[in-house]
């Protein structure tokens, strides 16, 4: 039977949602308050919008992306009895305002920029019209992130065998982007499928998003969902508990070398050494084909207070450095296969990854 | 040159101590307030003991029995007077009692039952008289557990290469033992002998001894010390920033087969994947030759909220349950050599561990 994005985003809270018409609000999930509180903030002007970007109420850069594109939508509507020309004058002022929020998120600009396009595309319509097109865009934009990652669950959901047990370490689930998420997706196809699986759920220090919204999100699917500490990933895997893990990604290279968060690679490592299939979830919009391997991809290193106060008290002495890399980069070997909308690939290789783009989209 | 322990006791705050002759009293560093405060409990009755080991402001099984064993005099003082039945009878609820508080450390059992023996050896002696027996008894555990320590140090310096880099998981140093410690003590000694080098300590989820403590001491001691989330040392071998690893050990088996903290184990295979060689460092003590093999060794699985509130806020959704084992078993393939008080093994084998125990002590 084919499935909805609402049987998943009726169970778990969305993270960003549009609420009501032309005159509506962008309603966020506060994620900074999860697990304990579920509570949310309407959006009704461009300032709510790119605080809650810069804090990371919204985080996951799908999600991101949505919420900018709605963000210049309430930044714009005061202008849509202005004339075409204040109209486009501000519409620079608010992209620049939203990209500054979070400078780094590939998918921010990249969703308001694509709305710039859509207006600047229709120079002859006025101001009003030109909104309610952005509105729409914006909108597509959401139900486009919404269907690519059902598609990358349905695909996935068939590495997940009934009975069995997946490890999964972050959060690329439904509160990262519009719906479903990336690796969680495939839990989530897999569980209305009917089958019958435990998810681990590395807490993923330093700033717990496993613990905090992995697990909230599972639990509020009714997923069997359990937390470790990321140091026991080992012992599970040893003991014969895990059978197969999913990760999301941030950044993959055209040989399919993948950044993402800090702790993957030694989860891929300990895989690979207990013999246990690591796939990697992910849209093709988060390839890179311009990088030859991972070796050219950034890693940011983040603040010591991450590490050092980042539990809600002081853990580490004042004066001792922190080493604290937000991401690390799994190579393509220790990779079993790349769960894209398009399927999941044979082992990870340039040649593979070429197949992925081939008659693109 | 012969270097005492008062070269590291003078710069790292002393866990354990007796301050004062016979009517002085147990000093202990509250350990639970690491690292934002040093505060020392001095300790008059026994049920203060009892308290300090039962909430882990003393840890470490080396500094447990040496605490317990002073424990043990303080709550016998006022028997002094007593004529040696009455003296004989408050010794064995004294000692139930002590044990009690910790019940699975075996160093606690074990000091206490030493004085016992040693009280029991002398029974024509008036109270006075075996209560100075006992407190001499007591001192030379904790003088005997430093030279030990001091041994397993002067042989692991060797491995530490100048302008080198060392990796450690945990607290097995100064904090843990009457002074140095065992992987720690490695430490010390060559930064005594004047060796520059990094070490790099993983914070430890879920009790965080390694940013709490490790890294307290080890500035403390002048020594150049970063503190990493545990699932960033992946990436930090993969960059080539690691040289060898160190850690302690809870229980050896005839094998070489080691339990330690949760984490080791995937610290082994990261580092047997990067070629990089790892050591465990512990006195014969640790060692059990009962067991054939690391199968045989239990491991204790401690509460949820260790992991769900561990941090000093809820981390993990009420109803989700955590795995969290407090230690797991380290395949004695995947370590390159044991570092005890009589040398650095070979490669670990039974036969090899054998050796170490031959001509005891």
């Amino acid at each position: 039977m084919p499935l909805t994005t609402d049987s998943v985003a009726g169970a778990v809270p969305k993270a960003i949602e549009w609420v009501g018409g032309a005159d509506g609000c962008l309603r966020l999930l506060d994620q900074t308050l999860l697990p304990t509180r579920v509570e949310y903030i309407d959006c009704d002007d461009v300032e709510t919008v790119w605080e809650a970007i810069k804090v990371l109420r919204v985080r996951g850069a799908p999600a991101i992306g949505v919420a900018a594109a709605y963000g210049f939508c309430i930044g714009l509507r005061d202008q849509r009895q202005s004339d075409r020309s204040e109209f486009d004058a501000a519409a620079e002022r608010v992209a620049a305002y939203l990209i500054g929020s979070r400078p780094t998120a590939v998918n921010l600009a990249w969703a308001v920029n694509r709305l710039q396009r859509a207006a600047s595309e229709e120079p002859d319509r006025d101001s009003e019209a030109v909104w309610d097109a952005l509105l729409a865009e914006a909108r597509q934009i959401a139900d486009e992130d919404a269907a690519t990652c059902r598609r990358i669950g349905e695909h996935g959901a068939t590495l997940i065998p009934d009975g069995g047990t997946v490890l999964t370490h972050c959060n690329a689930g439904a509160l990262a982007t519009s719906a479903y998420g990336t690796a969680l997706s495939a839990m989530y196809v897999a569980h209305e499928q009917g089958k019958r699986f435990r998810v681990y759920a590395d807490e993923t220090r330093p700033l717990l998003q496993g613990a905090r919204l992995t697990a909230f999100e599972l639990q509020a699917a009714g997923i069997d969902v359990h937390v470790l500490c990321d140091n026991a990933a080992g012992a599970l895997m040893a003991a014969g508990r895990v059978d197969l893990v999913i990760v999301g990604a941030d950044r993959i290279a055209a040989n399919g070398d993948t950044a993402n968060k800090i702790g993957t690679y030694g989860l891929a490592v300990l895989a690979h050494h207990h013999d246990i299939p690591f796939y990697v979830a992910a849209p093709r919009s988060t390839f890179d084909l311009s990088l030859a391997s991972g070796s050219g991809i950034p890693i940011e290193e983040r603040g010591r207070d991450e590490v050092a106060a980042g539990c809600g008290r002081t853990t580490v002495p004042d004066g001792v450095s922190c080493f604290n890399p937000a991401f690390d980069v799994t190579p393509a070997r220790l990779i079993r296969g790349i769960i894209t909308e398009k399927g999941v690939s044979g082992a990870v290789s340039e040649a593979e990854i070429g197949e992925i783009f081939r008659n693109a989209p």
